[in-house]
């Protein structure tokens, strides 16, 4: 069994290192590909310092690896997808690129396990961070009562654009301190002191992308064709976790002790919900770890038949490199 | 005609004297109240040097002012208020003392300006900050086709605790820069680098009180009791504009163009929503600004009656200062 990382030096990349140096499954050898400019630098992953490959077209060049974790964006994995599958390699894409293809799972291992394994080619989809993270939550709520309809508002962190991104708030923040001009790159507008209502593009209806994944991708996660989600996705000045004010409608009325139970003994999911100590899931607190944190728990004022939830997910682990490892783990513990 | 700001020092007290510098309605005189630690201080406002006075309970200390600014809390509003009226005084009180007596009006002019006119206590309680840029944006749909359920999360800024939490978020960023251990006293929790899903006080049903105050506000200044709302109150790392995401629905489907149509007409609205420039409302850009600035106008995806949009406003003007201000115009120009 070998494994590789595509886009070793990104966020999502190192992070998959981390966890791959855990073993959280068996394998034997780890290769690792890059750009042009990271190739040849090394990692450590293991217990041995492995060189950075340049992705290329060169036929072949996948041969032996069994299991290939993408995240180099959605244009890299369109361009490899064909080489990196070529010889029987199973390419499990954090991108974009093929979540709503009919002929690709987009898989959340606590949600649609099974769906891995109908992967005809050969390419296994992780969903967008913010819709992984939701989806978690929502599945033991889905069981109790069939949920209509979702309103969720999000607070995303600098990670979901990636390293550098992290780097510029950092920038920007020190900048801002130190008296000097702000620098924006990364972000349509300055993060710093702010918050930007618009990730990624906007598409016609006046939504953008991330705001359409969390409502297509939802869908076919949960096997919910009506399953409506509308979101208003925010950028907001925070390192790595995600958070998201949720309201959920089911089609009967459920109690706040059966969503609680629900919650406490979901999959994935970590139930932090205790205002007298003034416990509650805050993403500078979670940053590094694995469970979907679920708090503030209430019923919908406006809806008899609603609740109202927040939830915090480290955007990095859950939202991306383990939930894709955690794939690895299904197929490779069936196989 | 002669006019008082109680809580001169504070982050609104200093924008209430911004305001009043610019002469938006005739007075005479102006008298400046506070704590004993800021008494005899002096603030220059409409040419003069004007000394703090202390605030006490000697009888007669406000004959003569004919409106008085409140903004120290609402234990100061709820000790004083007797002091404050006893001559004739009208108090426009910006706590939450007073907010839900119903011999006491809670007013924003864009709104219920009549209201304004109804009150035997000779108190009128401006809104909470929250609620205040919400319904000035709800007004124009509201009388398009009634309102009946409002979803809302808010992206609060540091300023809503006033102007020493300003200072405790900006003195953790050099903190972190030059890193020294972050001192956390104004929130529950550090506030840099992190969102906190909590303002003001816990109540039995699991909301705090400000997303109480949403809720309940919103129906006693609207005159709709069946109008429901359900917040969830966020603080965030930003100075000082509040941002809203929200979703409403309303008895009859409305099209886009007329929502917009009614926004563009709406007094105290921008709208401010163009997409192919990366136009939307921003708290960086918009503090020190006065009107409600709307964007992200869209079609709730989940609800056939329902839009969505986005709101932000400056939370020490509009949310506070401002409005106080408007109603003493009302009051003055009826006069």
């Amino acid at each position: 069994m070998n494994v590789a990382i595509v886009g070793a030096s990104g966020a999502v990349g190192r992070e998959l290192i981390n966890i791959l140096d855990t073993k959280p499954f068996a394998f034997d050898g780890v290769r690792l590909f890059g750009s042009r400019r990271s190739a040849g630098q090394t990692r450590r992953i293991c217990g041995k310092d492995v060189v950075i490959e340049e992705l290329t077209h060169e036929p072949g060049l996948f041969r032996g690896v069994d299991i290939a974790f993408v995240s180099a964006g959605a244009g890299v994995s369109r361009e490899y997808a064909a080489d990196i599958t070529a010889h029987g390699t199973i390419m499990i894409d954090n991108s974009s690129a093929f979540r709503m293809d009919p002929d690709v799972p987009l898989v959340v291992p606590e949600v649609n396990p099974d769906d891995a394994f109908d992967a005809p080619r050969r390419i296994i989809a992780n969903p967008n961070c913010t819709t992984i993270q939701m989806v978690v939550a929502l599945r033991p709520i889905h069981e109790l009562s069939p949920i209509r309809r979702v309103h969720v508002a999000t607070y995303q962190a600098a990670s979901g654009a990636g390293a550098s991104a992290m780097d510029e708030l950092r920038q920007q923040h020190a900048d801002i301190v130190a008296g000097r001009p702000v620098t924006v790159e990364k972000f349509a507008h300055q993060l710093a002191y702010n918050v930007i209502p618009h990730i990624d593009v906007f598409t016609d209806n006046g939504y953008t992308k991330e705001e359409m994944k969390m409502h297509l991708e939802t869908k076919k996660i949960m096997h919910a064709p009506h399953l409506e989600v509308s979101a208003t996705c925010v950028r907001v000045p925070v390192m790595r976790a995600h958070s998201e004010a949720l309201w959920v409608e089911t089609e009967s009325p459920l109690t706040l002790d059966r969503v609680r139970a629900a919650f406490r003994s979901a999959p994935g999911v970590e139930y932090t919900d205790d205002p007298a100590s003034l416990t509650y899931p805050m993403p500078l607190d979670l940053a590094g770890c694995d469970p979907v944190h679920v708090g503030r728990l209430r019923k919908d004022l406006s809806n008899p038949n609603g609740i109202s939830f927040w939830a915090v997910s480290d955007q990095i682990r859950k939202g991306a490199a383990l939930n894709a490892v955690q794939i690895a783990q299904l197929l490779t513990a069936k196989a």
